[in-house]
């Protein structure tokens, strides 16, 4: 490869150089004075690099000055200082070769504004348009942030299945997994066979791979999954996805205490990571999207995040002037308003700990008060619930008593509960919900706008 | 946390000082010197830590002189330089808590040595083993790597849909995604109705993202993903698995010298990462599972890779001496067995290009010579194909009459042919099997045992 990104030639200080780009055509404005200025991006970085093309190139008025938005150019020239404002480097063309044509009367990306609900219908380009392509930059380095974390803290990376025979939350609707034929199916009158199918049992999409993390804990102690996770919820809102990604760090020995300073020291490394490696989008969601955004992640990266349990916040809401549409008491859960009424008094995120047992599920740890469970809920202005998490139970009879009450068929979980019998040892862990956090760090207010192809109810087009 | 990892007591060289651990018992020995030796592991190395434990712990008879393995400790005491042949350090302890005990009787991974076949029943437990600990730390480290390899070369990490609606090769047994009830459609007798279902429409687990990595590639210009892909195949063996990890780079304005030189780059330094991160574990597979592994791999990583074309591969297979299975003839694929020849042959990594059309996916751009595609494969010595690639038909007409030759039907690929309609450009991309990949540095030789939770047919237990 012998051609130079955009975003290196647009910072580049070793200047006059000649180079090479390869990217699209963003606008193209001709100018009186015998020349071209061509406004050109390969996602590279959110701004462009300006190509001044003369009139004398031999393709000027046969090509150059057709270009319209969404044509592909090799550009060859040289890179020099740019005289203009708002722009360091400018490219003076010696050649301008175009690669693919755009049809300008079709071309869903033109001339004017589209909404974000409009660019989903064209999810296959939209990654062309300034919001979406910082957006979907900004997701890559929370994801390489998230690995570079967890492997700098002795994490080991774990693909835990995503077709499972287990339900992690005894909650959530799943989506079925089959190679049975439907169609066939439907029209026979045969009683159903599982044995049939091709795991010969009934089988689902994950909704969490923290039961099978916490079998690799207390093997390698420190693991993390990072993967797809399902939700066949007939939701149509801007929070959830049916298919959406989810970061599931598990550490053996670890307690509550360490877990909330594991969630505290990733959640900073994150928003650091983007602040440094993504300026300039940050620059542009933190202007069109959400004002004072950058500001708001740097006092959220300075200050220690605040802990209030849950009794705690109910004595508040309940002692509040706030008028809430769900009523607060002890023992139901908190609902997004009353999330929001506490991150916006505390001013930044707050950790939720020690939640009822009654509203948790079975395999968080049970506490000395017997009432409460060893949870954690990280709440962050905005969005809401970014963090879940939970110191786990670790003991046998416990956790026996805890899944009975909750109507589970221990039989089904016997490889869970192996071990507690075979050397248990106190473990924690939480799960990230990745758009959640694309969502916090970018300002952007539907969930469907922060992952490349969103699967919805009645929506898995492309 | 104020715990020290086994693999840094282990390596520590300021000594000697007072350190805290915790991890599980290997073994124990008791010394008629009023002493007992405890092996501990923690999963941070393949390689225990030897405590010493003298007799005059007051839980001496108690309860160290009963531990056995698996049974999870805490350890405090002092790490010292180990007078010990084939260890660096030792650590003296103060005091020996026991967290977890481990029935002697009934813990499946006591004593004898278990068949890695045996293993498999206890998934939740083999990553305790030798063996399977190390494979599982070279797993993280190689799926590191990844990330860092293309995080440095520019690549943005995409998340391409696992259910979808598409099928990108038009080969290979799917999954079908529903929540339909299967047990209720087996009697109703009624037709299916496919808009009763959540997405309204047939839709399955993707086979891979390379279709949606390319929208992607002509808006960011390089991405990757990385993420599980699924074969709903009846194959009962040794190399395939119904859910597996696939890595997939796509770069924009690549030609296929492009993807091989970042192909060659890219396994390159993924073996470079094992060698210097993993030495311990590498040095037990070079003993213990393929004799010669580590020359092999830097050997790999020190030549340039060869090249060879298919028609001369076809070429030499028919000169050759050897006995095949299966006929060597222009035009039809090639088998295991000529791809084993190919690789011992050369005496290392091989790259074929130019594979007939007739066996290759529409995508792949057809050669001048309209009979062969920019199609390459990259083989290894023992594993076979490691990655399959190719640079894609960015012509509009001719990919328009590879899909209508392939049967293919255009409207329900729209947005793909899309791409070649707006701006399109000369691009290309390769798919890395992870398992593959692993099974390679580990020289593991079957696939079920370098994944944590292996799905093959009749088996989703876990």
């Amino acid at each position: 490869m012998d051609w130079t990104t955009i975003d290196a030639c647009r910072t580049s200080t070793e200047l006059p150089r000649p180079v090479e780009i390869r990217g699209w055509i963003r606008t193209r404005r001709d100018s009186k004075g015998g020349f071209s200025f061509l406004e050109v991006n390969d996602g590279t970085s959110l701004g462009n690099l300006q190509v001044v093309a003369p009139a004398e190139l031999e393709n000027y008025a046969e090509e150059i000055q057709k270009l319209t938005a969404g044509c592909s150019v090799v550009v060859q020239g040289e890179l020099v200082e740019s005289p203009a404002k708002g722009q360091a480097t400018e490219l003076h063309a010696n050649s301008v070769r175009v690669i693919g044509r755009c049809d300008g009367e079709t071309y869903p990306l033109q001339k004017k504004r589209h909404s974000f609900e409009k660019l989903r219908e064209w999810s296959h380009l939209r990654a062309r348009t300034n919001t979406l392509g910082a957006v979907m930059r900004v997701r890559n380095r929370i994801s390489q942030s998230i690995h570079r974390f967890f492997d700098d803290e002795g994490f080991n990376y774990l693909h835990t299945p995503i077709i499972t025979a287990s339900d992690c939350e005894g909650a959530g609707e799943m989506f079925r997994v089959t190679t049975l034929n439907l169609e066939k199916l439907a029209g026979s009158n045969r009683p159903f066979d599982t044995k049939q199918d091709f795991f010969q049992k009934p089988t689902h999409l994950t909704v969490s791979g923290q039961l099978e993390a916490e079998t690799y804990a207390t093997a390698l102690s420190r693991v993390y999954t990072f993967g797809p996770t399902f939700r066949a919820e007939n939701s149509n809102t801007s929070r959830h996805l049916a298919e959406f990604w989810m970061v599931e760090p598990e550490a053996a020995f670890y307690d509550l205490h360490d877990n909330m300073q594991l969630a505290e020291r990733f959640l900073k490394r994150v928003f650091s990571d983007c602040l440094s490696h993504c300026g300039e989008d940050m620059e542009f969601f933190n202007e069109r999207i959400e004002k004072g955004k950058i500001d708001q992640l740097k006092s959220v990266i300075e200050k220690p995040f605040e802990h209030m349990t849950y009794t705690d916040a109910v004595e508040r809401l309940l002692a509040c002037d706030e008028k809430f549409e769900y009523p607060v008491e002890w023992g139901t859960d908190l609902q997004a308003e009353h999330e929001r009424y506490l991150t916006s008094v505390v001013g930044g995120p707050v950790i939720l700990t020690d939640y009822p047992s009654s509203i948790k599920p079975f395999y968080m740890r049970v506490s000395d008060d017997g009432k409460t469970v060893a949870a954690m809920d990280v709440l962050v202005p905005g969005v809401g619930e970014i963090i879940g998490g939970s110191q786990r139970e670790e003991r046998l009879d416990v956790l026996q008593r805890r899944m009975a009450e909750g109507g589970l068929d221990e039989s089904e979980y016997w490889w869970y509960v192996d071990l507690r019998r075979y050397g248990t040892v106190p473990h924690a862990g939480f799960g990230l919900g990745l758009e959640r956090a694309v969502q916090y760090v970018t300002g952007m207010a539907n969930i469907r706008d922060v992952i490349p192809f969103p699967r919805t109810p009645g929506n898995a087009e492309f």
